[in-house]
């Protein structure tokens, strides 16, 4: 046994290795999803799976464990001894999967991904199911390898929110479901706004510029990542100097690029503000997915869907597409990209009933992984929860259960993550304009948004890793997560409004 | 010690897991060359280190050396015997090499090839000398741990060229000499072609339709392949049926896009003709670098730059750029396109004084690794041996010793194969030409060449690695390589321009 320091490196450089094999099948990923040529899938499914094997080899293996072993009682302090600690937390984690269970998950994985894309094509579910089923029969097996001490699914949840339960997250969603019903029906019986402009004619190659230049605005630095067009926007990262997010075009609608990327934006500031440094190590890496989301929506919702923004991005707007704005004013562009009208998209709804659309998902989840709902039942279950909470029809499976990739991934448990998202970037946001007074002022006169991204860059980012999400609102914020911080956001902008 | 066929699957299964690695860091080369951000590359280089080391360990432990010797006193037949025969090769001669010396190999390419990036940009050698000195002391160094009887160059040719040795090349080099000089003064005395329309105005997007549709026509299948945009046009594969070529774009050069497309779909169909039930195993390779060559050679010369050819394609071309080639007869194309003149840029060059190009670099990389010629001498050497044998004055050294990609990924002693791949291919085209009588009147009035593609894929393509290229040109044509049959070929078609 070595000195601290000694072993310290070690751990270092072996955890650095890991993460090269893990970024390695990240960037293979981000081919997938982007150029792969079609017959081209089912041996990059199989290297996926090599990969995955090997990252997971090698980390679960007994040279990292006894190196943990050690450096847990070596005299280590600050971040070095937090890294140990959250390798440890990880490592008696992971230690449960066998390399074996991990290659089939990542097989059924990519056997489910092209399964999803093929049902999406063809609008059949079934296609889907097929591979479907026993990707989720390999995740109930994943819950009852991790262990749990309620509710299985809690076991899935915990894999990308640290401590996350289905009993936490049934208050949460009971706490804000009757305060954003009344909003809605509010909402309802107002005037209806029209947004058909959104929905006019705008090319392909003036959307793409557009959003490079709205993503080059926020700070997106593009000598550290690309965007790219792929069939689901997403951001991947390979380091915190490669940033990777994508966006999909549709002529037709104005929307549906203009916030994705600003979405994905947010949360590539979020991976290119991460300690460079710590490459590899656990405070190189991002908090928890809810503070990831936090993130996304505080650019796409708090600042993205905010008057101040566009006092000072309209006029620039109306240069990059000055015939189909032209007789829009700025209030009723206001208007119609916070219109809240229940709809059957997820990711292009408004922030309102967007928590409507993550309950459908989180509730069917926690019954497929309980066992309770089966996936040829899917398709059923959504269009009747579709129609009790959003009352609306669903017409087809692409436009309903077929639209989000996460389950073709074998991502169970991550839905929440998207609400609980919004409402960290809720208390984030009103953290900041406290901290940071006039900073609407300044982002509708000048465009800029330096401040709040410096904000955000030392209170949230440069952590890493080190706190949990509700530790890490805390320290920022002074409270514990409240949803009902978001409520009155979103009551008081849609007041605003009228 | 199992069965010879549990012995063999087991062997298949580990060759595979390999290879998943080798090529998801082809996958990560592929982005470097492609789309990787700036800053993106100190960790890419990092990773690629990273995956270059596992798949060495892997292949050169203990548990691949134990089943290699199981398997060769095995009950093996055909093709399974052949395969473990080549991978016991391999792995012979491999094991010469330590996991840490292939990672600092990998490591000091990357840094290198980032190096030559900058050096070209900036046009100063020295920028890359300071990388590239430590690589070549580095090749030396694995010359001496491969071993060899005559010459060290001998061992690093014999990683792209199995059994190419200094006596053989320079043998080859000094039977074409000669003749080829004799056939440049003559070229030189005829009168000037006039090639200057090649040097209109050709839009980039037109281009690369261009290219695509001639991709499409020679049969490249884009389902299990693609091309982007990269500095240096090369082809690279992660399976036969993803197998990917770029290409550079020049406005005011239309022959560099053209023929640069042809000659890496030569490579590519080569790939994609590879058997794909052998994915990772010897003969799902390549016979060798040189019979390589002669694919992406006989494509690009023989077909590409052959009047057949231009007879179907020339009123094609004219739709894609009817203002261009208006005033330009279909001889004065054919004459332009196989213009014999002295040049600055290897890539560029004709099909006679290609060979020149090669010989510059065979020699010059011959002195490195003897030790008789110094990283910081490349300049002077190169410029100096360009006027001798080329006659040209080297203005810079972005248009001389900067001017290819391969020291900067480690591979000396590849060049040669380019010369080899040349006279392969008219030897293998000659044989064609009997074996398909009416080719080239196929060619000329139906554009059709998938008759040939055909014979290809039967007679060179289908066997991967299983003979080796004299072997193989054996096997085809009857004989072993005769750089004659290549000086015939060339004079009869310049002979024949007038």
């Amino acid at each position: 046994m070595g000195s601290s320091l000694e072993l310290y490196n070690q751990y270092k450089s072996t955890m650095q290795k890991i993460a090269d094999v893990k970024y390695a099948a990240a960037v293979l990923q981000w081919d997938q999803e982007t150029y792969l040529p079609s017959k081209g899938a089912d041996f990059r499914g199989q290297q996926l799976a090599t990969l995955s094997e090997i990252a997971h080899e090698m980390f679960t293996g007994e040279k990292v464990g006894n190196l943990l072993q050690d450096l847990l009682s070596a005299d280590l302090r600050g971040d070095q001894k937090r890294n140990v600690e959250l390798t440890w937390e990880d490592y008696t984690r992971l230690k449960k999967l066998s390399p074996d269970f991990v290659r089939k998950m990542s097989e059924a994985v990519s056997a489910s991904f092209h399964a999803w894309m093929e049902a999406r094509k063809q609008n059949q579910f079934t296609i889907f199911e097929e591979k479907l089923s026993p990707l989720v029969a390999l995740k109930r097996q994943e819950a009852e390898l991790y262990g749990y001490q309620a509710h299985p699914y809690d076991a899935l949840m915990n894999e990308y929110e640290k401590g996350a339960t289905v009993a936490m997250i049934d208050t949460i969603f009971e706490d804000v479901k009757a305060p954003l019903r009344n909003l809605l029906e509010k909402e309802q019986q107002k005037q209806l706004v029209d947004d058909s402009f959104l929905q006019r004619h705008f090319p392909k190659q003036q959307q793409w510029e557009w959003g490079i230049y709205l993503a080059k605005q926020l700070g997106f630095d593009f000598e550290s990542g690309r965007q790219d067009i792929s069939e689901h926007p997403f951001t991947t990262n390979f380091s915190s100097q490669d940033v990777r997010i994508t966006t999909r075009i549709d002529e037709n609608d104005f929307a549906n690029m203009t916030w994705s990327t600003i979405h994905e934006v947010g949360h590539a500031l979020y991976e290119q503000g991460l300690p460079t440094e710590q490459y590899g190590l656990p405070l190189g890496e991002y908090a928890s997915l809810s503070i990831h989301e936090s993130q996304s929506r505080l650019w796409e919702n708090c600042i993205g869907r905010g008057t101040d923004f566009w006092d000072y991005y309209f006029p620039k707007l109306k240069e990059f597409f000055p015939k189909q704005f032209d007789d829009v004013s700025k209030g009723q562009f206001a208007k119609a990209i916070n219109k809240v009208q229940p709809s059957l998209i997820r990711t292009e709804a408004d922030e309102l009933t967007y928590h409507f659309h993550v309950m459908v998902r989180y509730e069917l989840e926690k019954r497929l992984i309980e066992g309770s709902l089966q996936v040829k039942e899917i398709p059923l279950y959504w269009n009747d929860q579709y129609k009790k909470l959003l009352g609306v029809d669903v017409p087809d499976d692409k436009q309903g259960c077929l639209q989000d990739v996460h389950w073709s991934h074998g991502s169970f448990g991550y839905f929440a993550t998207y609400s609980l998202g919004s409402f960290y970037a809720a208390q984030l946001w009103q953290q900041a304009k406290k901290d940071l007074p006039g900073i609407g002022a300044q982002i509708a006169t000048e465009g800029q948004t330096g401040w709040l991204l410096s904000w955000l860059r030392s209170n949230v980012h440069k952590h890493g890793r080190f706190y949990n999400s509700d530790q890490l609102c805390k320290l920022v914020t002074g409270k514990n997560l409240d949803s009902s911080v978001f409520v009155s956001y979103l009551t008081e902008k849609l007041n605003a409004l009228n």
